[in-house]
């Protein structure tokens, strides 16, 4: 395929696909041409330097219209707005996808802008990223040998799929496909319960006593613990927003089982910690390594 | 000074400071000798072959009557025996020190022991260490710039303080003193709350769910975030036991923190959300690097 891709947004996910694509970290000459979108210029112009895409449209209309596959990397609270916008400018047989981290919202979002869920949007999620952004942080390996799931539904196109398929593993991924709401109860219980608890553990710190002395006694742990508590804010309001009962059963889950750990300690009761901690290390140390 | 030094359990963290003392990682010269003592003969074997000590005995009163310096570096919950064993043979004037992770216990344990808190005793906790422990996970650099809290009490005598304050920087850590029930409460926040945080949503994810599938979509940031999850149980379990009144403050603030969050998201409360995420991100970011 010699596709025209149109990144719209191109920060750390938007820019290191660009990179991945044009510096051939997977399968090569998957795109003939890639046109970046954003709201700042200046971002635009870093991205065309660093090389994560090849030109830069400020008017939607012209970066979309050309595009046989448009891909959206901005945060999930302006995907109504792009949505609208590119809904006249769009080519009927132009695959649309993304990089959302909650995806039932997504396909709402589409419903109420193109009137139905369109048959070649193709919902997708890489499971990749760090607490970095924008187009500096960008890396053409941020995507190798990571999952991408990709979420379509009952009308989605299969011809849709599997351009996005090939995308991705023109980038370095591995795609899978999933449920739509499986997917979002998967990543709120390993995402996004993880950043809450993170952001929240950083904030009551922080809040509730002399900040400088306890970071000073910060270690190591500490540390790995809380790093993904530097993400940013606005991605992640949006995401609790958008995958929000998701999120919430699994913090409802996780602060009933919190409560019986605090009852255990509350109780000195040696034998249920361990069994908790134990179970705890056993599972993490067989799938993390 | 040139001591006799006997190290009480030669696992990553008495092994460590034996490897740090023999490869002069801070300034050298300390020990003329490290005598091994633990419950393991292999291990203590392998202690001697790795350097940590110089040799071993599995006679606890041997092992103490010729030290100059006692260092103790096994669980919490073995101090009281430990602190029994040796009180008939240590000298008068032998400097005891620790590693404990929390330490008004450590003072308990020794008060009912010797009969009073021995002035020779410095309660004292290097900030270091990592999930993994035994002597074979021991290496000279864990304590290099880190951070080692001593405790003493008004009764402990000042060249007690010196002589253990010179081993630590002899093993290339920076020596600060502190208030034991302050040190229990910091500790408490920076280190005690996150690993039960980490320990319970480890655990929560694989009671609640086909834990497979979950750790199979887990990133990099789970990782980071659960790697205290794979920290010793009985070595936590201890310090739950041990540090009991300091921890449940600790987590009781932070479950109250966590509701306000929890709260935010079930009220779609985007701005609420943006406060606490960015809050948290400006303290991480001023801290961490």
């Amino acid at each position: 395929m010699s596709a025209h891709l149109c990144i719209i947004g191109v920060g750390l996910i938007g820019g290191s696909l660009g990179l991945a694509l044009r510096q051939g970290v997977g399968k090569s000459g998957f795109c003939h041409e890639i046109i970046g979108w954003g709201r700042h210029p200046e971002n635009l112009k870093a991205a065309v330097e660093c090389g994560a895409v090849d030109r830069y449209e400020v008017d939607i209309a012209k970066a979309v219209s050309v595009a046989d596959i448009i891909f959206i990397a901005t945060p999930l609270a302006t995907f109504k707005t792009i949505f609208s916008l590119i809904q006249p400018h769009v080519k009927v047989d132009t695959v649309i996808t993304d990089a959302g981290s909650a995806k039932a919202c997504v396909i709402r979002d589409a419903e109420s802008c193109f009137g139905k869920v369109p048959t070649h949007l193709v919902p997708g999620h890489p499971i990749a990223g760090n607490e970095k952004s924008g187009v500096g942080a960008a890396f053409p390996e941020l995507y190798r040998d990571r999952r991408v799931i990709l979420t379509p539904v009952a009308s989605t196109q299969r011809q849709a799929i599997d351009i996005v398929r090939q995308m991705w593993e023109s980038a370095g991924a591995k795609v899978e496909e999933m449920d739509i709401h499986h997917h979002d109860d998967i990543l709120a219980a390993t995402s996004h319960l993880p950043h809450m608890l993170a952001f929240g553990l950083v904030d009551s710190l922080a809040r509730n006593g002399d900040v400088d002395e306890i970071f000073r006694y910060a270690a190591g742990g500490f540390r790995d613990f809380t790093r993904i508590a530097s993400s940013d804010p606005v991605m992640w309001r949006d995401i609790c927003v958008h995958n929000r009962e998701a999120i919430l059963k699994a913090l409802h889950r996780y602060r009933k089982d919190l409560e019986e750990l605090n009852e255990a300690i509350k109780n000195t009761d040696a034998e249920t910690l361990q069994t908790i901690f134990s179970r705890a290390k056993a599972a993490r140390d067989k799938f993390c390594f």
